[in-house]
């Protein structure tokens, strides 16, 4: 099972945590990689409370043991006092980047003003790509159908094990030059 | 009057300040939020000069003495030497909303190419959202109605007071679920 | 020769600095210039590997030594480990233009969703813009279109030397207000 791609799920949130709520962004997160996704994939997935201890902590975890070229997080990118996942993720990654974030962003906003509110970032851990996802289950799906076609060739950028998509669902897009192991 | 919610005008320009130039910024944001609020506000309102501590002294005096819960700036913004109203905002906030003026800029853009020069932040300060807005009365206009229907909404998230708009002018976008204290 | 404005161009790219691959970026920055600017320029230009000391200490030369009011840089802008030209433009920059870096992605993004993944960013140096384009002359072209209109405003209100466009390839907007010396 080695060579089966691992991906990280985190959802976020103080209410999904204590089980007083019921999480709707893990089962978004995996119905839509289910969909998009060709070929086996391996999750690896918590649920932690908005502390940002917490959170960094289980982003090392994902990235670091599980070896997660990919880890989606869900919630806790709002402006409200207990939001801070991009802070965590922001603290435990080298770089952003800003593109994946805006166009989230300009995607939501087709849909609903309030998504110039999402503070979400995307960010580089060694050779894992962490992207920051809201917690409305619907958001998931508008996010994600507007960034992923970039992720498998970021994935093969930073390293990361190779994804395949199902193009009739996603198509990942690839620079023709690209196409053997040279990176730029 | 403690329920009538308070909002801050900040104009900076060292013209204007100087009383060398009839400022056209704070008039701009008046007529704008007369037009577009419905039920009372507060006016709390500050010319400075393009000199960072004393932005910095008003901003902080916006938020915290006179309880401004929505604290917005003109002028300031761009890429000339004495233009430092963003570094003043990012010095008295926690933390930057992205969305806002990646938002505010797009809007510009469909109207002058030169927008993309705004280094403009939005940023919350404790309970109080500060917005940066150009100096020019039509930029501004444009401005407010591209980022304004999130703005109540976000106000609602940081605990700063209820604001209604007129739906014929600007309708704030609240989710169904946000109807009661939730907030996420 | 005094008052002929200086550009400065920048390939970053190891394979191009080892003599192993032929630059394509300068070759498009320079053709893309010259139909687009009119009246003389002087060209300053360096080719270096992806390594952040080099790229910063060729940016302070053209910047200080040279007296480019512009510099454009060309490769280095990806997820890739060895992709630093953000970081080394960041490092000897003071402050960032992030509309212009925005509104180049948003340009790229209506061609290719990869575009997403450019980090680049443009940033000021004392009198001098700095921007920072991709490797690729399609979407160097794409870039340049989709900013340039807003570069020659931006480089007056810095103090660096007039450009001039040829309207029938790139229209310069200048407020009508900033036809004198006037900056806000």
């Amino acid at each position: 099972m080695k060579d089966v791609p691992a991906i990280g799920l985190l959802a976020v949130s103080d209410r999904a945590s204590a089980g007083t709520y019921q999480d709707r962004g893990l089962p978004a997160l995996r119905a839509w990689l289910n969909r998009a996704l060709v070929g086996d994939w391996r999750e690896a997935s918590a649920i932690v409370p908005d502390e940002q201890p917490q959170i960094e902590s289980a982003l090392r975890r994902l990235c670091d043991e599980e070896g997660c070229g990919l880890v989606l997080t869900t919630g806790g990118t709002g402006p409200a006092p207990r939001d801070v996942t991009p802070e965590a993720t922001r603290a435990v990654a080298g770089r952003e980047l800003p593109g994946l974030a805006e166009c989230m962003r300009a995607a939501g906003l087709r849909h609903t003003p309030t998504a110039a509110l999402a503070r979400q970032v995307a960010a580089i851990r060694n050779q894992s790509l962490i992207v920051n996802l809201p917690g409305n289950p619907k958001a998931i799906d508008e996010n994600l159908a507007a960034v992923f076609p970039a992720i498998p060739y970021c994935l093969d950028l930073i390293g990361a094990a190779r994804l395949e998509t199902d193009p009739k669902v996603c198509t990942a897009f690839r620079p023709r030059h690209a196409s053997t192991n040279r990176q730029r």
